[in-house]
């Protein structure tokens, strides 16, 4: 097997990736980097996590589904293929649509917390 | 309109980020952060970029077509929904399938170079 196949995924293999139950109905895999770090979301429907942030750089792709983005207080309707970058310290959340969402978030620096299966979202708000 | 409208985007809109010319038939909009960058990579059917390498992390999503990811050597067949990461100054490239291939490419720290629109990838090999 080559040696970079290590580095290799897909985004529908569920047994890959740092598993973390953000909230009810919202389950991510973690792929961690050195500078980066990815996280595969999925919503099922009208899930919707808890309004939080982080210092860390985020950015979303919504690849399914459609949802509301909310950030910094203000509710942003998105629909597949819709990208987003969410400032450091921003509060953020998403609520997905009535066929749920899957979403590919990019953090960094990597939210150290992720590194390690758990729950939540690891902020205080 | 919400002031964080300005850090929405969507894939497949042509006007927006500051569009690079990477090779013959592969074209790119780029979206700059703090952390990171994002780049969202058109390749027409069997266009093949040049190998080279940089200290900047990089990861890559596969959203539409298929292709051979050239990475340190090896070759990696791809297809949509396989994402990868490129360790910083490992060289790659790659190489589109008969029907081309939308990437999704990640660089963090963001590539200085990919800040301002232009040609080639920025690098020397």
């Amino acid at each position: 097997m080559p040696e970079q196949q290590s580095e290799f995924f897909n985004l529908n293999d569920p047994t890959a990736g740092i598993r973390r139950e953000l909230a009810p109905g919202i389950t991510t895999r973690v792929f961690p980097g050195d500078q980066a770090m990815l996280s595969i979301v999925r919503f099922e429907p009208n899930a919707e996590g808890q309004v939080h942030h982080h210092p860390e750089e985020q950015w979303g792709v919504l690849l399914e589904g459609s949802a509301v983005r909310v950030q910094d207080g203000e509710e942003i309707p998105v629909e597949k293929d819709d990208f987003w970058r969410t400032p450091p310290n921003v509060p953020h959340t998403l609520r997905a649509g009535p066929s749920g969402a899957l979403v590919l978030d990019v953090f960094s620096p990597p939210r150290e917390i992720y590194r390690k299966p758990g729950r939540g979202f690891g902020t205080k708000g």
